[in-house]
């Protein structure tokens, strides 16, 4: 039920799963009537793989997370994760109110042994692939072994994902040992001591987007004002090339052959459109995907999720966590 | 001497700004002898308006800022900061180590009365125009009251610098008044009871790139963060564009045309561009040019030094601060 569009995208993104994915079983949850009128929409579907349960309450996009926990027994939001927590599905996805996700997640499903915060984790695209950026926004104070706990998290999920070996850094405002915050900079200490860990030291933000690392690490608030920021310049961006091409009639005329081209790259240049952003650190599998997106970015979300269950992350993660954590 | 390219950027760049401002005076601080050599390649230099004074020590990009404080007295930042405070004159730019230059200025200018740390400030292009940031990496762990007073000299350098009643906003994870870390919290409540801002609340950074706030406020952990980052960012996407129009014969025709309008974009897009930030709070005027600018970035920065001395913003803001300052 969640999004900027609920349903209405969320339908038709599961549905377009279902075909690409032969054995993947889908559950809706939220206010079935709503939601059997939009399936019906689509002849064709193979209902066996498809079943809806019924939610009536919805968490909207502005409420508070200590809210969407007391008073909504019956959201969409929880019961989809009550599912995973009796290991009736084994992935619940999101586009729901981000802080009421996280809230509801470790209240439902628990975070794994030794991890005192679930982090968000999301793919930032970087000049030479991508890099795992965690946490972006759960988590607003965090001491040093919060961001140590998260660097061991980005990790595993990195080596999960695909990346052999991954390479940790620190998000930091300069590369020497003095800069940074206190925070930081004991994290540094903790994780210079980190056996198994490919830790490289500190990373800056244009650092990032050269590839320096895989996984960048940071406390939330800093990692969310990183993606917003982002995703902000990235779509002023795109506006200013817009309008360059209609500044003059020469420019329209450059402009109908350059703007089909370029717009293919806003896909892939906007951090949100690397769609599926992973609640890690919890008993289960939650994927979060952004408010705004569409239903391919949906889709992205979905897939995301299949490939966590495929790789068993939580339980993968577990098991690393018990060499890392102090 | 500092920057990345030192002398060989600085001294074509004031020779130009002497040219386009027939009242400007100018005196380059550094090794005596390149500086000169540099200089004689301009024939017609007015050299009545132009002064070398010798300075033997640089400061290296990456000295730390106490090393450059205690064991180099004769360093050219240092002799330029000195000219500043005993009145020879009227501002200092620098291209130089950032941490060096705010360490040395608090200690040879000190800072103007209630202001315990000077920040750095500098407009970042959005939507609308452009926002005035800070700080920019000076200070990292900061204070409610540290946001406070950077919020307060924002808007006054703001409004020195030509936006009417500008909007002062604190960069945060969400508008709602329950997000954010402690001290932005906290600043909030501060900046709420404040008379003569013109307080707006959160911004997130997708608002500030959206043009909400005129003024954003942060520590300067975040702020460099954002800063680097959006370069960061920035160069990826031109490379991205680059690239695509090398993909294929018919990408690279269309790219012909396509490109010159692009690269114009390049400089207005590109937040360290907009060059020269201010280091705000001081009893006397220092602009930081980035250290990557070239001449014309150099050039910009030497501008609005020029723009500060006109408007008086140091006293300026001394008499505003009086007014505000808890």
């Amino acid at each position: 039920m969640g999004g900027d569009f609920g349903p209405h995208c969320i339908v038709p993104a599961c549905i377009s799963c279902l075909v690409e994915h032969p054995s993947l079983h889908l559950v809706l949850v939220g206010q079935s009537e709503l939601v059997e009128s939009l399936i019906a929409r689509h002849p064709g579907v193979d209902r066996a793989r498809l079943r809806v349960e019924h939610a009536d309450e919805i968490i909207g996009m502005n409420d508070q997370p200590a809210l969407a926990l007391r008073s909504k027994p019956d959201s969409s939001m929880r019961v989809g994760l009550e599912l995973v927590r009796d290991g009736a599905v084994q992935a619940c996805v999101s586009a729901g109110n981000s802080g009421a996700l996280m809230a509801l997640s470790r209240y439902v499903l628990k975070t794994l042994p030794g991890i005192d915060r679930p982090a968000m984790v999301a793919a930032v695209p970087t000049q030479s692939g991508f890099c795992h950026l965690l946490d972006l926004g759960a988590n607003v104070d965090c001491s040093a072994e919060h961001l140590y706990q998260f660097a061991v998290m980005g990790s595993v999920t990195a080596e999960v994902l695909g990346t052999a070996r991954p390479r940790v850094a620190l998000l930091n405002v300069g590369t020497e040992d003095i800069k940074g915050s206190q925070q930081v900079k004991l994290a540094a200490g903790l994780l210079q001591q980190a056996n198994g860990l490919n830790y490289i030291g500190f990373v800056e933000g244009d650092g990032l987007y050269r590839g320096e690392a895989d996984v960048v690490v940071c406390d939330g608030f800093v990692g969310n004002v990183l993606l917003k920021s982002s995703e902000g310049l990235a779509v002023m961006i795109a506006g200013r090339i817009e309008a360059l091409f209609r500044s003059s009639l020469a420019a329209r005329m450059v402009g109908v052959l350059a703007l089909p081209l370029l717009r293919r790259l806003r896909g892939e240049l906007s951090p949100a459109q690397h769609n599926g952003a992973s609640l890690v650190g919890l008993q289960g599998i939650v994927v979060k995907s952004h408010g705004g997106a569409g239903p391919e970015g949906f889709k992205s979300a979905i897939r995301r999720a299949l490939l966590e269950i495929e790789e068993d992350l939580p339980r993968r993660l577990q098991s690393r966590l018990a060499e890392h954590l102090l």
